[in-house]
């Protein structure tokens, strides 16, 4: 059997040369890049060439390239950063009711600490409105987080109107943009866009796991939130992840590389498979169509079957999807995304996520929308019994 | 030119074994813990096993084990989360002045946050004082962080004596190790230890950069640093490393596999290594001998030499060494580890730290003892001119 592999917000499968890179590292070039010697030297290089290739990608400086280990600490340094270092200025927050746990549970946090978070309401399409984000905005705001792309939608904040209205209205206001599902699929130019952080995740743009970056603009104020041995400038003390950091530079140099045609064709996968969908009865595609929406993240409200069933039917014929979100699957809620976009109460429990990369084939969308064909009439009735 | 690679405290080369099994994940198994799908299975299969792996190496319990981005996280959070856990039982902490900076940085963060700090002192060779450490615990101490070896002279703290002192003393202190030298180098045991938390850096002993970490035992009060999708109990948010956690738990196994054996023979390279140094002109051992000291580090203090300058000259040879510890080797400071043990001012920018590996051999060792030979008295010219 056949794998189908659509959850791809989730997580992505390796390029086969980024864990050729890693492995050459790890049993070959492995110094530590504090080291002194030559071994250090290398492991040194292969930083900077990381950091050159990311920066490209951005438009933005090599020192702007702060390395993590993913993207939930990228989030948390520049949301308990920018609040350790800005707390005198004031102690506001703004970000939008659906952004991503690894934002949500932090804001949680500094409530606790007191610190006063306001939650930008969506419309029915998932997107952040401009005038709720400039009344929101007040002179002891010292940070704005947005999301560039939904990861249970796929919805698009309109991230370069909102840099330009904060700065406008607050110049000292931070912004900080999670683009943990938006880098590699859109082209996001923080210089143009205002943006002072941005944070990526390398998994899900065929690095590893466990690596990350924060894009932070030169001599903004922010504290580092882990102490160490002084790496990076102080900002992210521990040995560099030399492995993974470079197969990350990798990545982002790989997924920008053919950029206009991939996405131009994830595009046109995805058109073709929401009208497919919308032929199924019963089926409710949640978010906007086309370029108004992420090129690789499709969200269907499925009438009467609930998520996990479906789920595992697919799973049967060798397709992975996710149900909800992925990152708190395994811990079933609600999801916050689809209830503040209006999706039915009983349709919440039924909602499923196909989600593409750049491996995703006509032909794997099509044995997808077969199975659907077949299972949900079978599913249906043993449901609705 | 063959390269003898003797830097082993600061990083060491990934067994194969652990590079191939990382690829295999990266490539092909590449799915995310949290998904119910079967690749989402296949992940969280990967680091089950790898949780039972490390768990037999300490003799605990696996849900006992915390993965982390590395060393440092492991010691932030053992720290920190402590602190903002145990902040109203006391606000006292206590560890010894020749920690790692990712203890002794921290250790400032927390001061800065009202917490007061007591250093412990540390003998000629490298020891805490037990009846100092007896003296210090107090009602309100809520940890004790104390390394298990150094990582600049190899020097052991009486860590089993200083567990049951802490606990006879206050049973509410909790008790933190750094292992981050020591795994692997060490049985340690931490129920029989009255260890509470232990940290662990996958580079150090043969797995990848940017993976460690933390024994935290069984229902002890400590709050995450980082917060986000719920991982690991929410004690760790962001997508589990798979790929490094994998390989850090196969790292594990093969480093205790047979450890008497790769340790007998470590201790022996190091007792004739030592002997040779000694006869060399004007050159000290720091530390103990023997079994008193770590079998991997050698720090040796060379009269009349500029560290920084020998490590280029056996560089030039293919030998990597380190001058002071390797974490703070780009940042270049006088160690506080040297000036702790009472190594003479003229000394302390003269000392060379040597570390070894299970791959190191008797032939390397002899190569390097011919090189100093050769390179002392011509370095000395120079340098006495």
């Amino acid at each position: 059997m056949n794998e189908i592999y659509l959850d791809n917000s989730a997580t992505t499968r390796a390029f086969p040369e980024v864990a050729e890179l890693m492995s050459k590292i790890l049993v070959s070039d492995y110094g530590n890049p504090s080291s002194m010697h030559f071994k250090g030297v290398e492991a040194e290089h292969y930083i900077k060439e990381a950091k050159a290739r990311i920066a490209k990608t951005l438009k933005v400086e090599e020192k702007e390239i702060l390395f993590t280990s993913c993207g939930t600490e990228s989030d948390n340094i520049a949301l308990i950063g920018t609040a350790l270092a800005n707390h005198r200025a004031g102690k506001h927050i703004i970000t939008t009711c659906i952004e991503h746990p690894a934002i949500l549970e932090t804001c949680a946090f500094l409530e606790e600490q007191g610190y006063e978070i306001t939650y930008l309401p969506v419309d029915a399409a998932g997107q952040a409105s401009l005038s709720a984000l400039e009344d929101a905005i007040r002179p002891d705001t010292i940070l704005v987080s947005m999301m560039h792309t939904n990861n249970e939608i796929g919805a698009l904040q309109p991230i370069e109107e909102a840099g330009a209205l904060i700065k406008r209205k607050n110049p000292n206001t931070l912004f900080h943009v999670d683009a943990v599902q938006g880098y590699g699929k859109a082209r996001i130019y923080p210089k143009k866009m205002n943006i002072d952080m941005l944070s990526v995740s390398g998994h899900k743009i065929h690095a590893t796991k466990g690596i990350g970056f924060l894009y932070m603009k030169d001599k903004i104020k922010v504290r580092p939130i882990l102490f160490g041995g002084g790496q990076q400038k102080g900002m992210r003390p521990g040995t560099e992840n030399v492995a993974a950091i470079a197969g990350l530079g990798l990545a982002a140099q790989m997924v920008y590389a053919n950029f206009d045609e991939d996405i131009e064709r994830m595009y046109a996968l995805r058109d073709e498979f929401v009208a497919k969908l919308r032929e199924l009865p019963e089926v409710t595609v949640n978010g906007k169509d086309g370029r108004e929406s992420a090129p690789h993240v499709v969200s269907a409200s499925i009438a009467g079957i609930r998520a996990e069933v479906l789920l595992h039917a697919l799973e049967d014929k060798g397709i992975c999807v996710s149900s909800g979100s992925a990152c708190a699957s395994n811990h079933p809620q609600l999801s916050g995304t689809l209830q503040a976009i209006g999706v039915k109460r009983e349709l919440l429990d039924s909602t499923i996520r196909f989600s593409f990369s750049v491996f995703t084939t006509k032909e794997e969308l099509d044995v997808t929308i077969q199975a659907l064909e077949e299972l949900l009439p079978q599913l249906r009735r043993f449901t609705r019994r």
